[in-house]
């Protein structure tokens, strides 16, 4: 490569991770904002976060565009191409987390936010957890740093915990509170969402880890929480 | 390009081809086989699927390897470039149709199949229905057949709607059997991955029908389906 293809090919690379940085912070903004109109019942809000993916899935076909015309017009050899690809894959999993806060937000009108529910007030402690990890590993991604990648995967353990302990408050709620068990099912879910974006925090870190590196963080579990030996059977 | 690169193109991308067919074959009898471990509790045959959910992922990283070296060395144009783009996400898509597989095989545990839950029995028909959009849209990718794909989108709302009555059915279950809450649960998120992989196969849908013809299928809501106005509250 001479010195102009490596130049356009830095640019190219830096717009790459602009884009998954702004998409980053979109899906980022879009689970806070879930939390808020949960608890609220805000329908507004709801319907402004499920109307704002859209901007989140367009700028996916961007990377997605740029990715392709990068691989095809530059064939980028060993480091860089795992970086291009690395990138692609990124900006799909992002595309993910936000379309996890569009299914949170599309259970607003099923949950009354008034409180009745006690266990409605673990979600955004949950959530925040799940984003702070997106956004770390999101900066890891930004600064090409394994270890960040690394410490972000650690701490999908407790967001796992948090998840097993919800599910075991809700089935306790439902026994409780049959009339309730519809309201409380759509948290079950809301649970699940935000166990799964810290699940696709950890994936990130591990692409970013690979990107980085050049070698795979090591075989790990990430598959659904199933908490067995729950309160009830 | 020559006679020789056009050559050496179709050859790479029936290969793609071959390597989507077999993941997509596999994540069928995944779910197949899930359907089958629940109903008879079979810890084994849950495990095994489990186990055998790592053979989708090597084919998945194949399918990229391959797509990657395809862009890079062919640099392929408009319709073809599509098409190896297309071939890409929706070896993604397929890699999660069998992560369902293997999350609903996690939960065999959790789920006794001595029939006493009644509302089990209509998730291995859920399945069917799910699994014949996911056989139909790849035999659509093969052909190249935009109508063939966009057939299969119009049975996602089927989908939606045996899994609205499925947790209306469950929601029921629960308040009239509060002690098997834990269980009716587990089956709730059951049918909410058999629903996403109906999802999943109407997402195929629209790439293959974008592959081929170069034109979007139109917008259309893909989000979570989410029953409201349900037996409880």
């Amino acid at each position: 490569m001479n010195e102009h293809t490596v130049k356009a090919f830095d640019e190219d690379i830096g717009e790459l991770r602009g884009l998954i940085a702004q998409m980053g912070g979109l899906a980022e903004s879009a689970i806070d904002a879930s939390m808020v109109a949960l608890k609220r019942h805000d329908l507004e809000a709801a319907a402004r976060i499920i109307e704002g993916d859209k901007e989140i899935d367009i700028l996916e076909t961007e990377v997605e565009r740029l990715a392709v015309r990068l691989i095809a017009l530059r064939a980028p050899m060993a480091d860089d191409l795992r970086e291009v690809v690395a990138a692609l894959k990124i900006a799909g999993v992002v595309e993910r987390i936000g379309d996890y806060a569009k299914n949170i937000a599309r259970r607003v009108p099923a949950i009354r936010g008034d409180g009745h529910i006690e266990p409605l007030s673990l979600l955004p402690a949950m959530a925040g957890m799940a984003t702070d990890m997106v956004r770390d590993v999101l900066d890891a991604f930004a600064a090409r740093d394994p270890e960040a990648a690394q410490r972000v995967c650690e701490r999908d353990r407790a967001v796992d915990d948090f998840y097993n302990s919800i599910f075991r408050t809700l089935v306790t709620f439902m026994m409780e509170n049959p009339s309730s068990i519809s309201q409380a099912a759509h948290m079950l879910f809301i649970a699940k969402n935000l166990e799964r974006v810290g699940d696709h925090a950890t994936n990130v870190a591990e692409m970013v880890y690979y990107a980085a590196t050049g070698r795979h963080m090591g075989e790990r579990d990430q598959g659904d929480a199933v908490p067995l030996n729950g309160n009830a059977e």
